[in-house]
């Protein structure tokens, strides 16, 4: 109980729901009648609506990225490091705003929502998604919220690049853009992995072409896999080590007790992709990856990231970790070089950490206090 | 057709096999009543019986590493590269031995085999394996052969591991060893990785807890997933951003064609997948898998390398790449360093190169001069 109290959490939340019937017109052309997304606040919105910081979330993510449910909520949100009283993201000075993405499985319009023109679930036919389309439909949230312009747009990995992608669609509507273990693009390493994920699921027979839905089963094998092809990449080599090394959780090297052989790396692996498989929906899963897949920042702008941040006029913090191979230091120098190509304010924090792209989510002192201090610099409350 | 006529070829091989009836006491404690090897060989037994080379094969590969089997073939054996007249195992001096390991699926005794007690086929009950076996079923080889002792055991990956393995049980029965991107043993990542690949195996209805085999059905799905996942991990970033980087195959970025993108990265690990699934035994891959997990190489001698290596007696040559994330040179050093602290003669030599793990099949330059300039030290049919 005592940490629901805690005086730096947000404590209990509530989700809020928006509705929008107006048409949105969607980057693969087409559109959604309308749609729905869920989304929770913490902190207040101050009288000049200059305070409000949107959170935008990773491949898995979702609304709930701080305090807790209900009083017997096991975990808070998954952010809870980042965002609170004297956190980094100061609930005291700032509105935070946290958006399930639509495509999403988490209450925001997405696969398992009901096609209007059907009257049954989009399931596999929900179209397309490209992060420009999730960044659209969060500025009809803040029109409703009555925020012409975020003191920032925040978000790690998946949700570090649709902060980018934030900072050219909307140049006036944001002031500053942080982005954190995150790229310009996927690469060819980086796509090889989503395409194992998505084969894992494809080949369960339970997926049936994303029909599972309309039938009552659940891929779980296939999400399992799919999960712990994400967990391996999200997790350096050195934290694995420190993590589990080759330690035993059942069986050993003994003459005839081989066969009962399981090391902890397995045993963790297994559970996190089965409990994983109990809360996501896979239909969603191929969406998100294939968005994170055609993720290119500067595709239109002649293949050029310089020109296509000469588009930005917000400032920027761009923060990477050592051991993350997901999206490695380097790929956030890409970032960071361009940006100082197009003349346009920058600050870099590359953060020593042995957690791989997990850092991001991680109570690592240097990290917090380097977000700490930038944000200080964000137009908060006064 | 010029490929076999090549002078640097070893031509037209025919495999052999050798039957043993005497029992082989496993390192589980289980036993092989009898057992056959299929192997190959190149070049010519000296009088003195003193120019023999063993090959070991890593964990997908088997007895065919040089030449081609028929004039129709149409790649020539795994290691070509390296094995031929004038190349770093140079048959015009040595006498070449290539041996499937028992417990594949090539021909050498493994869970295809019948066992003389069900009359079936072993399937995933074909016991449990270790580097040790594979060791003391190619001593019995040697026996067979007439060879006393090997002027060099040799092999990449987890064939590296068996030759290290081949050091510390026989030391009298090799003059070098040569271990090229190999471990001393698995990290939590490698298991990691492995775990996912016996995973995708398992959740493939087809698998039917190995008892495929009995019903004729195959589980190609499962077998091609894992065939991906290490695909992912023998290449590294560089030679995948060289090879695919975000080239499309399929279908476009414009309006309405994102329904049949396809990555070249997408289409070639599809590929690998199901060209090995067709070629592969499931119940040898996982036998495989768990051999390279449960390797490591000091565990019987105090959990130290350099306790281990003081029982072997012969010189090494050591060789990593500096991209390969596998077994990465970092690996390789732990061995030198052990070999160096067990007063044990030892060249290593790391090679930068772009190609991964991949690396130690490549014809790449400074790999093969620096591994022909070793085997000239070796002892020859002179």
């Amino acid at each position: 109980m005592t940490s629901r109290q805690d005086s730096r959490s947000v404590g209990i939340v509530q989700p809020q729901v928006a509705r929008f019937d107006d048409p949105l017109l969607l980057a693969c052309g087409r559109e959604l009648s309308g749609f729905e997304l869920v989304y929770e606040t913490y902190g207040q919105l101050n009288a000049s609506k200059s305070n409000a910081i949107l959170i935008c979330h990773a491949l898995s993510g979702h609304h709930h990225a701080a305090g807790y449910h209900s009083e017997s909520e096991r975990k808070p949100g998954w952010w809870d490091e980042c965002i609170g009283p004297g956190k980094p993201i100061d609930t005291q000075r700032f509105f935070v705003v946290s958006v399930n993405n639509i495509g999403g499985c988490h209450g925001s319009t997405g696969p398992k929502s009901i096609n209007p023109e059907t009257g049954k679930a989009w399931g596999p036919d929900f179209p397309s998604l490209r992060a420009r389309d999730w960044v659209h439909s969060q500025a009809r949230l803040a029109d409703r919220l009555g925020i012409d312009c975020w003191a920032a747009v925040i978000g790690g990995s998946l949700g570090g690049m649709q902060a980018m992608r934030w900072s050219l669609e909307y140049p006036d509507r944001l002031k500053h853009c942080v982005v954190i273990a995150a790229a310009l693009k996927l690469s060819a390493q980086n796509l090889a992995f989503n395409e194992l994920a998505r084969q894992a699921i494809f080949s369960d027979p339970a997926f049936e072409d994303g029909n599972y839905i309309y039938n009552g089963t659940v891929p779980s094998q296939g999400l399992s896999l799919a999960r712990m092809v994400g967990h391996i990449t999200y997790l350096s080599d050195e934290a694995m080590a420190n993590k589990f090394g080759r330690e035993l959780r059942a069986g050993s090297f003994e003459l005839g007790d081989e066969d009962n052989i399981e090391f902890q790396v397995q045993s963790y692996l297994r559970y996190q992709g089965s409990q994983f498989s109990s809360q996501f929906d896979a239909n969603t899963y191929i969406l998100m990856t294939r968005a994170l897949d055609y993720f290119d920042l500067a595709r239109e702008y002649e293949n050029d990231p310089v020109k296509a941040f000469t588009h930005a006029s917000c400032s920027f913090l761009v923060m990477s970790f050592s051991t993350d191979w997901r999206f490695a230091p380097a790929r956030s120098r890409e970032i960071v070089d361009a940006l100082i190509a197009a003349n346009r304010p920058v600050t870099y924090a590359e953060i020593q950490a042995d957690e791989g792209h997990d850092a991001f989510l991680m109570p690592i002192p240097r990290y917090l206090n380097a977000f700490s201090a930038y944000m200080q610099r964000v137009g908060g409350d006064s």
